[in-house]
């Protein structure tokens, strides 16, 4: 399998696993290794990745360290937003959604250094091996994508410390005993699964959480606050203006510190088989929650509806990795069109692990006190075009009743 | 418009409107009233509005009083819930969904009394009598339909009551003042609208609900319990084997218990306006979030993203009235032969105004823990058959890149 | 219901019943009447109807005759092929594509000579009445508009004879006998419906025909023509570049020859009733399959399934008379989304009523002989991918019967 | 890869590529074979399938030859054209639907004699390969499948025919010369792709067709037929009553005569790439435009709707070989469900590659010619009605263009 493999771009966090892939990469297909670390909020330090990096022989300038969180709040976390979108009724796509940039972000890099190949650290059971490497070939055909994990033969965490320490790579302690769940996390969402949760009778313990209090644990009296949106995007929380990459890390301040957005799912992998997986995803479900609400008294019906149909597809295709697919782009325009007039400001109260969207106002605004009201409404609405808006939409059951009775 | 009519079928909840109704229908079209007043689980004592008949006229044997809540909830609500329904992202149906039963008694009343109309309170500018009409239109065609208030004269509050003291018709004192909203309940929720809920940046007072605690003032410790299903619906609680009804009328003490199922929404009537309505649904919502949970380990992938991109047109036929009509019969065919497998027990943590899945078993449990487990899996998934899956899924993308790069 | 209106500008096609109308809204309203008169390429002389408007009384100012067949090919028929769509798998959508354009018109023509009104010539059992009112009120939301056939008493054909021997408004010979059926017709199509029709089991009657020969009559040759299109319209024919209108009455002309583009259906009407109508669509018909011909090389898979799951909500949509609701806007920002490399030619045969695609190329053919060759690919594909992708697409179902055995 | 198949069963045809591949089998997996041959209406002897089994070892209770046309079109096609299904528009899946029956009998076969292993001589670059195998996986989770052209290494024509000549298997003389495409029968159709047809701007040549006449050489006068329907599947052909393989065979005999059913076409596979086919289902499309025509008087409009929206998907899963899913399934009962009142007479003029449906009828019509007449209707349908339709129609739009303009 190593043919002709000169440069590889690996997306490489600095752990035991991924420094494993390094340093098997250049042994196995004796090339050159660019790593690259992306800072997508996960909360780690990445200056660390840097000096394994060098240690493991890689010249500095085959080391990149990005700041991507701006991109990916603004590029892809609130255009996903915007579709409302939620994997199998409840899944914020957290994971999903931070695939597709990492990917862009490799095959940009191996461009630059004149890589052939790309590789990532997803085993071959998960969805993430599928994310990286469509999106890679969507952007680059001819690039080669190593899966190390698809690979070795490394099929156990022993043989994989083992084989780790034959070849010098420092092994944290505390990855010596198995770890007792997997996680992945950005700005977006942690999410664990495997281990400890894969008895999806047991409750999780409430030490896999991370990115939240537990909601018995949350304050005791409710917080309010606003989000103000422009064109279907939030731009401000409490009336301060801020960036998009800012508002989430406001938002999740609060929602951790409110218990919010933990999800407990066993969700349908793209590969086939069901997984058990914990989320915690404490400003994006506010955010989705606020969404939502502005959406409800700017957005028409019929638009609002033909998104609503739209999201679950719209949604499968984030979670299986067809966020560069030609699809995901015309469901994408649908969606931005709607999305011109979705300005205004939503009210949330925020207590133990709920976020309620309490309040919710637009200068666009299609929600009409005059019609709606019980008290007389100044002939904004005749009631008597009700009788014929019956009377039509009846015909058709009726003439079907006359046929069937 | 009185031409004609003989005898009507009025629903009748012995409330001041339907009281007013009834005495129009009986001076404005001379004809006979039958009343129907059905048990639909709202809570509240029906032989008053026996009495009331009677006081208006209304002989013995044409005041019919049933007790549908079993009906209601195993026809009607299950059979939703097997659905996932929500509209609008949110709304759990409560009063759309008891509108075609209540169409379908009168429908059977007037043909058990020789009826040739029915009656009923609805507004011309709500959902209800959509959903009223198209019911009975769709099990009687030539039934005749009369709703008093797009025919009557009657505009305002103040001439409704100059109307009934007019007519010798009892005014409860509360009802001189304005009502402080409009309100529909049943075993499954209570709706409020209109009044001061009508200013959508206004946060709802408390007040306005009466079927949940705030979940402020509920319990601090959270309360566990299970839920088991056989084929797609609720059979038992914490293992005691109940009737739909009586499963339903449990979870929404459990529910208002922990302040569970508050919605305030801005949502869209199939008549063209926006309104704001509250919605609780304490049981529903307990209940709603347990069939997702069982249906998690049951269902197929195929089968349940096939579910979700079908739910929003099950729900929006349901909103619009039309449960009687043959594209909501065809989509239950659907739904309901995905349900044969969906059996076994969830788990679920009732804690202030959440309710969170935390466990789910069954016999039919499509989980593999061997396939899922990061583990060693002995063979049960070749991780290199995903090699092949992921380049052929790339195929058309990668030949779509190298046209257009 | 002659309240308050000073103008109106109504859609005039000089005939006997717009003619009728005109003096109607005269006499009713006692109001200015504004005629607009639209070359649609209908085939008619259009200054017929200056001389009888001028003859009823309206100034020339207020005569408006405009040629609107470039904007009407170019905006509204183009946009809509590059849909696909049919209503119903079969229809074209000929009179509906059409009624929005002219009430675009019209409200545009009441803004320049300051009508309160505009008023149609559809009956009230049509489809036409609320494609007209839609599209206006979706333009000028205070807009009057004024339907005659729902507001006159003017039953029957001999009582609209009759009002009009009475008003002196000339009848021709023809028309005191009654039409064997009503037509409506514009660049795209002829649409029959009504009279000789309307028995569904009895086959349309030649005479019926008027656009195409019939194709028992039509050359014992095939000819072979071909189109190209640029970024999925339709820009030239036999490598002769032409405007849109002109491309398609050259493929009316060519498909009325070889009789193609009949249609004899039952279809269901937004009001609620089933109609029988008979539609000729020689041209169109020719561009649909040349359309979907080019699609089919330069479409991606998941493009085109994308498009043929929205086309029956697009179609239904332009059918209901919501061309300018946001659904339809968003629809279309999908579909034009993808058609930016929907460029090149296809080769048609045309024989007696068949409109046979027999070749398409393109420069941004995404159809790869060397993939799908039976031939060796020389390593294009490897055949074994094929293992993996079939296990992993299988594996759900393996699971499924393991449980369900 | 050959370990542990003890007996295999081959879907053998009796020609030069399933005799290399049942050798090959026997010598590669040193196990023993057992042949099914079956009669799915290809219009081949099946009894030298038998001989040639023989001459190469085959015990004779190893050699299954089944007449499976009733079951094929009665389980398998006309559920299929319950749904109008069509592929990218147009194809009617001949041979896509073929392929689960085949895998559920070998299936059963294996059963029957204990074998563990099942094979086909579909290649690795196909759809068909998918079909067998879901198919198979689908019904045995724990059946092994064998496909040789992903296996072996016989990558060109010459390379098969040197190893037959190698393993004394007999070569017929035409098959030294390449054949000039690929082709797949039954019943329901024949296709052909590969070698001349492989440029698709290129015509396809006549020769090619072998199931039709050329339009061309048809008949020059028309003939007209009459289909009856009994719940969505056709009964009789002119009046007279026949089982459903027999129905088609008769439609075939007709659309044979008259040039109908051919179709040319690019299309998309679901392993990635673009083919070029040329389909032949004379009586297929007779059939599916005669299911549509009395669906057209029978159905409802919601249900004819829904099914036209559920279309796309259901065509889909049989073209990408999911006919023994769950999704699959529960689409066929919605489909099902709304073919109760599907029955009736249809009349269709066949003409030169035209089958045109001229008249419908039936007991359970909704047509009404009471409703739709331009006359008189005596009170079936009230114009005014429909000024209340619009207007609540039009209410959203009109809100919009309030806050839009």
């Amino acid at each position: 399998m190593s043919d002709a493999i000169k440069k590889v771009v690996l997306a490489y966090s600095g752990g035991l696993d991924t420094s494993v892939i390094l340093k098997w990469l250049q042994v196995t297909y004796n090339c050159e290794v660019v790593t690259f670390t992306a800072d997508l909020g996960q909360g780690e330090e990445l200056e660390p990745a840097r000096a394994k990096a060098k240690l493991m022989g890689v010249p500095d300038h085959h080391i990149y360290i990005d700041d991507l969180r701006e991109e990916f709040v603004r590029d892809f976390v609130f255009p996903m937003m915007r579709a409302n979108a939620r994997y199998e009724g409840d899944y914020l796509l957290g994971t999903s959604i931070a695939r597709p940039l990492i990917s862009k972000r490799l095959v940009e890099i191996a461009h630059e250094t004149g890589a052939d190949a790309v590789a990532h650290g997803a085993t071959g059971k998960g969805n993430d091996q599928v994310r990286f490497e469509l999106s890679a070939y969507a952007l680059d055909p001819s690039i080669k994508v190593i899966a190390p994990w698809r690979e070795w033969d490394l099929t156990s965490r022993t043989a994989l410390i083992a084989w780790a320490e034959k070849h010098q790579i420092p092994v944290p302690k505390d990855k010596r005993g198995e770890s007792p769940f997997s996680t992945d996390a950005n700005l977006l969402h942690t999410s664990s699964e495997g281990k400890v949760l894969e008895d999806p009778w047991e409750e999780t313990p409430d030490y896999v959480y991370s990115r939240t209090v537990n909601p018995e644990d949350a304050p005791d009296t409710p917080e309010y606050i606003t989000i103000d949106f422009e064109r279907g995007d939030g731009v401000a929380l409490n009336e301060q203006a801020m960036s998009p990459a800012t508002l989430l890390t406001e938002l999740n301040t609060l929602g951790r510190k409110h218990g919010i957005g933990r999800l407990d799912l066993v969700e349908n992998r793209f590969v086939g088989m069901k997984s058990r997986g914990m989320y915690e995803t404490p400003g994006g479900e506010i955010y989705a929650r606020a969404h939502r609400g502005i959406e409800s008294i700017t957005l028409d019906r019929g638009a609002a509806h033909l998104k609503d149909e739209l999201m679950p597809k719209y949604a499968e295709l984030i979670y299986n990795g067809f966020w560069f697919a030609p699809e995901r782009e015309m469901l994408q325009s649908a969606i931005d069109h709607s999305q011109a007039k979705v300005s205004g400001t939503v009210r949330l109260k925020l207590y133990k692990g709920n976020a309620s969207v309490v309040g919710r106002k637009s200068p666009n605004s299609l929600y009409s006190e005059r019609h709606v009201t019980f008290e007389d409404d100044a002939g904004a609405y005749d009631q008597k075009d009700a009788a014929g808006f019956i009377k039509l939409n009846a015909l058709r059951l009726r003439l079907l009743a006359q046929r069937d009775r």
